[in-house]
């Protein structure tokens, strides 16, 4: 389990962030921050914003799952401004070491820009390092240039190609 | 779990292959394939192909975990000629289908450009499907271009730009 609710002041926005597991309620704030994404939109069409079964039996899984932990970040006010998904995976390549897998990370259109996935993103890193991760790993869509700047000022390195490929 | 031991005939490589979960007596033949392997080696230096107690522990790690499979390739022989891990993660984007992880690709060096790194890929997907994934994705090390080339044929695109930090 993460640490619960630690709080801290923002650099740029001055909102104090929480960050903690998601609950069962905060889905439906969830899937509306995937729904707002110009790079999901162009992928998938429309992406709902309301909750199906599918949606549901996910997030039971993830919540059952103690290798995936699906983070929020709250305001003071209990709004979910913020979100992503951690994955920790066992390995034996790299000395054994785990590997933190970092997905669907996703900031409310009008915080973005303001430092708020930085402040998320640095609370990760420090998550991953708690669990004894040797590595954080993620993958962007090519069309997100800034978003690869962005992760490269976190310390990370475009080392890779992302494929991807649908089942 | 994945069906027990599902032999095939090979297409350009004429052995049997046997696909099934990696066992605790397959580890050093395992770090052996990762040893074996150049990218792996300019990136980490020598690659340790003793196991000590941090890939046993990876290990079990892995054996308990019900969203991972390290699976091997098995030669009617009994000898391991490959290996790739699968990591099934929950998620409530792409309309709460979960996704596949392939990491950890090796073929054995005598067999590679020989059809047996299709054949492991293809029983992948298929495992992927069986799972009910919907998506299938993996990060491949931009200096190798023959193993893009390969993932395409396989149907996989460089969609996504992968990303990396020690922590």
């Amino acid at each position: 389990m993460p640490p619960a609710g630690s709080a801290e002041r923002a650099c740029q926005d001055d909102r104090v962030l929480t960050f903690r597991l998601a609950v069962r309620s905060d889905v439906p704030e969830i899937l509306a921050l995937y729904a707002d994404d110009d790079v999901s939109r162009a992928r998938d069409g429309a992406v709902s914003e309301t909750a199906d079964a599918a949606h549901w039996a996910a997030f039971e899984a993830i919540d059952a799952d103690p290798g995936n932990e699906l983070v929020v970040a709250v305001d003071d006010d209990g709004a979910v401004v913020g979100t992503f998904q951690l994955t920790f995976t066992p390995s034996l390549s790299r000395g054994g070491s785990s590997r933190m897998t970092i997905e669907a990370v996703r900031v409310r259109g009008d915080l973005r820009g303001r430092g708020v996935g930085r402040r998320m993103m640095q609370w990760a890193l420090d998550r991953g390092r708690e669990r004894g991760c040797g590595l954080a790993q993620l993958t962007s869509d090519k069309n997100r240039s800034d978003a690869h700047r962005f992760y490269e000022s976190l310390g990370f390195t475009s080392s890779h190609v992302g494929m991807k490929r649908p089942l």
